[in-house]
């Protein structure tokens, strides 16, 4: 991936990068991802992440899709419960696209 | 600022963190950034910028007042044109950010 003050982006690129951009670029879905990543082993049960929030389950559960669809979140059933866990590499990625390295 | 996996976020600082992202979750947005911080200095005229993404100018002064407003960019009239230039140490705080620290 270049990052974003290498070299002027291509549409494509940009618009993909915009996407994965947008999918973070939500209150609810950064306090998804900041209460996952203070868990223990970076993981929580979709049971326990509705409180914190204060979002119903299939709310909840259509943010946390759109986190896994985008590959920010690893997800796992067990029994009946989905887990979700965070993928740091996903945000790091972000984040060295964004870095202009003067920092 | 906190780090998104420092702690649980707080609306209130999810919904600010949001309000940046979303400026930036723009193709428009993202190419002209590229574009800007590409030129000698990181800066452009208004001028020499609605070639590059290919949008009128109205469109590309609109792009470029919400970056300047979230502070991503710097702006200075100079005669009849303004120009703008980057400044790094936006980008660079939002991926300070949304690194885990793990890469």
């Amino acid at each position: 991936c270049p990052t974003l003050v290498e070299a002027p982006l291509a549409q494509a690129e940009a618009e993909a990068l915009a996407a994965t951009l947008r999918v973070i670029a939500d209150p609810a879905r950064l306090r998804l991802i900041s209460f996952i990543a203070a868990q223990p082993g970076s993981e929580a049960c979709v049971c326990n992440l509705t409180a914190p929030v204060g979002l119903s389950q299939p709310t909840v559960s259509h943010h946390l899709k759109l986190l896994h669809d985008s590959g920010i979140l690893d997800r796992e059933q067990r029994g009946r419960w989905v887990h979700y866990s965070l993928r740091p590499e996903a945000l790091d990625l972000l984040a060295s696209v964004l870095s202009t390295g003067s920092a």
